[in-house]
């Protein structure tokens, strides 16, 4: 298991990491530096659609790790991400109805951790996480899920909306989690299903949320505002395993 | 709201936090240490019933904010615990069955915090954790909980097996979460209920799971051991909400 942090600095360095194929997550590039080679490196993320923030030198001076990083840090992936295409294979392997999980912005490691841990208890086939504002496969996400993280693929899309589209017509329809929904415990949970988890402060996206079929939400007779996101995700998961399994007997 | 953790050092601080009835989590001493003052702090304690650690002068000095710990160091609970009598009186209260949770160990602090969030959104009218081998009502708890420590009674008892026979002579029963039990959906988890989780590492200890009456799990389908701790505590809570609200429908 590789837990480490992978922090690549300097310009050739970032440039052969992106050419031998490695998942970049993040590009960092000193604000106004426009030179060749920062120039192919800017070409090389675009290619793989890696998000980039133009920064302050003092920035990048507290990132670094050498103190050489010329202009130029990326944050490679501690882990490989799977594409769609794995998760709906590995329930077809299974021969069982896709369950797939679709976080739509979660920023806490811990809590992404926690939830791959969960998805992959759950049986849960895979988890779609979008590229953009949200974290990705460090290695605080992988300690934290126990090892699942080895076994549960996770991956990583432009835009969840078009997943979502096409996923639907491979015949998933989609419940969201949200306040506004029906109580979980009164809804048809069963078929091949993908539950959509919103993000820890904001919830699920409007365009995401039009994508699903279906509301869905956790009761709740409380006197404070909401449930940990991991621990919500998890009652959530297990109401559909529950649906799942019970209604086959 | 109260975050801020008490540290309590010096002969008199701690003496008159003592003596002012503030519930002590935990005393540190300096070892050997013997004179009039630290014995009269002793007998306060026992007293009490708090849990005393002997520790080198060096470790003192460590956890020190001040520089003049004297030789005792004291760490007060952030909130005030409630009394057992407090939990049953709430559900009396709301005219329901009691639902108190009971913790065995639980050592992480984020965990307890996202436990007390789940109590309070699930309407269990409280939470039991002993006063050994377990984190208390500290800062970082009283913080993740996101406010539930205001609302959710937190019992702290000496002996969690002598509060379960008592709790059963008021008509309770209980289920401990363990992988030898049945699968929760199939279990009737009705009823005046206390659910036990162990502790993060060891699970429910021994005596006390010989205290339960049924035994129950989460099914998992996964390749690792395990779910976190208050992602499991979540599911099985859950499980019982369920049930709770679904058979009086």
């Amino acid at each position: 298991m590789r837990y480490e942090e992978l922090t690549i600095e300097g310009r050739n360095a970032v440039l052969e990491a992106f050419r031998s194929g490695k998942t970049i997550d993040k590009l960092f590039v000193l604000d106004g530096c426009q030179d060749g080679p920062v120039k192919t490196i800017l070409r090389e993320a675009k290619k793989g659609d890696t998000i980039v923030s133009f920064v302050k030198k003092e920035r990048l001076d507290q990132m670094s790790e050498t103190g050489k990083h010329q202009g130029v840090i990326a944050f490679a992936a501690a882990y490989d991400y799977a594409e769609v295409e794995d998760i709906l294979k590995a329930a077809r392997d299974k021969g069982e109805a896709p369950f797939i999980i679709i976080l739509d912005g979660i920023e806490d490691p811990h809590n992404l951790g926690a939830m791959i841990r969960t998805a992959n208890q759950a049986g849960a086939h895979g988890i779609i996480i979008p590229k953009r504002r949200a974290v990705g496969l460090t290695a605080t996400v992988a300690k934290v899920s126990a090892g699942a993280i080895n076994y549960t693929p996770v991956a990583k899309v432009t835009n969840l909306v078009q997943t979502m589209e096409q996923l639907k017509e491979e015949g998933l329809w989609f419940v969201c989690a949200d306040m506004s929904g029906e109580v979980m415990y009164r809804q048809n949970l069963t078929g091949p299903i993908g539950l959509v988890i919103g993000s820890e402060g904001e919830g699920v996206s409007r365009l995401v949320k039009e994508k699903c079929d279906f509301v869905t939400k956790i009761p709740m007779y409380g006197d404070i505002d909401s449930l940990n996101a991991s621990v919500a995700m998890g009652i959530l998961t297990y109401e559909i395993v529950r649906q799942r399994t019970m209604s086959s007997k």
